[in-house]
């Protein structure tokens, strides 16, 4: 009989994970139910969201519990079926965790729909962060041509849709990403307009040249010392879509930002708007435009992503942490199987 | 020959503006050109945004310079008509600012549309500070039956409006309001569920009491310490049409508020929508309806409101400074002639 491996919450993280705060645990495989499926994970998604539910927090979703098998979006093979509808060998995805092996109902997963494309692009590209990229751009966005838009993170799974996307509306499309050779890949692979480095020296200045005309969407995913920056630029009617903040999953006291006053007095001179948005909200209504129109850019590459693999479900944690820290360079998958 | 006044800006104010920063001047009444009427002011309508306009900063209007007249829309009768459009008599409406007489083209004002409803109301509730609630509230709060709307400043025209519209709404109205008297103005005339007092020992206790199912809707117009106490009380999916900041229009160095990371990652985990408006973005579109349904509302006594009337252009400052301190209880006028 085979062996599963998995990967729960061994402990609360104090500010960033460390791999303390996992546990790998190990038993036999179940043997599926009537209705089930026996599935065999290939890849893990690693997304920034999962930091949050490590805590024992509010937010849009409960917390994982102490014990609990780490959440995830997986792609995985079904080894058995003992459900009509499917057969062995199909893959399917769903969020059945930080695990080598799950049995589960069949209606807890689905058939993965890329059009084609590689089967990793239904965790990224073509995926979860896909479209929150899409939505948030196209829903709270709305970016016409000539505008300036301005993403950070920009080589990630969300920032790289968002710059090529505005692009593609005719957008200015100015990326933030660490590094000669992640800009470089910015700017050339992604055809980003302009690429500019969060440690620069004089970050303020230098994304100030980069946006000439001002701002007009910031796509938020970062927070943290960029949104100082971004904020004197935005321009009158800018929009923001607030669709992460990695800086600050992991603060143990409040940031030292500067107050928000400052924030909601641009808010009000400038006529902004600022919009928090869980993609899954836009899903019922963008989902199926979303895959009629990426699908063929992807397969086109019109539309270009970059995976960073880590190798084994045991390099999660550590691919995990690494994530958090921005040391990623494309969507952050685990190859398990 | 007659002689006018006007009030001029005499030096750009360092924090809260003081008489010194005003000057009264005079002169002989000008002798209107053909195409142009002659004015003699009636009321003077005292407003917050003047406040900004005496700032040498960037906004969404243009600074007062220094030896010029203060700006603000006046209710004026007709003197002297040089406009086959007008005659003498009438009464009209127009920015022609803190003065008792002026002579401007026909173009620059407007007859009053109150309805039969008193001139003055085409100041407050059926005037700018009406339509920037109406058409905030509309616009961007979108108040539902049985949701919770909060407002502060809730005995001034904006704040007034907002929550009895929310109250026709089917919304629970929470008004902020200083003082046992203006707090029983707030619950028994304008008839919100509640009416709770920021200077409250446990402020963000007793808005919690007043709010037991959260915010759906903040209304901003004053910022500060209120901000601080309504963030932690938003509900999922909450709007903030963000309207004024009057706590801090005389910050002279950035406010001692809370680091904005605490605000975006709430606007993140709660899907807000954050949005600064100047009413005048939305008139094009809302101001017919606006007069259309405020009008009978308000000459039946469905919507009421209050005037805090001063006497004389000379007392302008004085009453434009104790409205800026929240001293004033209703719409803050200035009776000219």
């Amino acid at each position: 009989m085979d062996t599963y491996c998995q990967i729960v919450l061994a402990a609360r993280p104090k500010g960033l994970p460390t791999p303390a705060d996992f546990r790998l645990e190990s038993g036999p495989v179940q043997v599926p139910a009537q209705g089930q499926l026996l599935l065999r994970t290939k890849y893990l998604s690693l997304d920034p969201y999962m930091r949050g539910r490590m805590n024992d927090a509010k937010s849009y979703a409960a917390p994982i519990e102490l014990g609990e098998v780490m959440e995830g979006e997986v792609i995985a093979e079904i080894l058995v079926s003992r459900h009509q509808g499917y057969r062995e060998g199909e893959l399917v995805q769903g969020r059945t965790g930080w695990r080598t092996h799950t049995a589960v109902p069949a209606e807890a997963v689905r058939r993965i729909a890329t059009g084609g494309n590689p089967p990793t692009t239904a965790l990224g590209v073509l995926g979860m962060p896909g479209f929150a990229a899409y939505s948030g751009l196209k829903v709270i966005g709305q970016p016409k041509a000539g505008e300036t838009v301005v993403v950070a993170a920009a080589c990630g799974p969300v920032g790289s849709l968002v710059g090529q996307l505005a692009r593609l509306a005719g957008a200015r499309a100015v990326g933030i990403a660490e590094g000669e050779v992640r800009r470089a890949y910015v700017r050339n692979e992604l055809r980003f307009d302009a690429a500019v480095d969060h440690n620069a020296a004089r970050f303020s200045d230098v994304l100030a040249e980069a946006c000439p005309d001002g701002i007009d969407i910031y796509f938020e995913n970062v927070g943290g010392s960029v949104w100082n920056a971004v904020l004197p630029l935005l321009n009158r009617y800018a929009r923001v879509p607030v669709c992460g903040l990695i800086t600050h999953y992991n603060d143990t006291e409040p940031a030292r930002a500067p107050p928000v006053a400052e924030t909601m007095l641009t808010i009000l001179r400038r006529s902004l708007r600022i919009e928090g948005f869980v993609d899954s909200e836009f899903a019922a209504e963008h989902y199926d435009s979303f895959l009629r129109e990426l699908i063929p850019l992807v397969r086109s590459g019109e539309i270009r992503y970059r995976e960073d693999i880590a190798e084994g479900l045991e390099a999660a944690p550590r691919a995990f942490i690494d994530m958090l820290t921005g040391r990623n360079f494309g969507k952050s998958l685990v190859r398990v199987s």
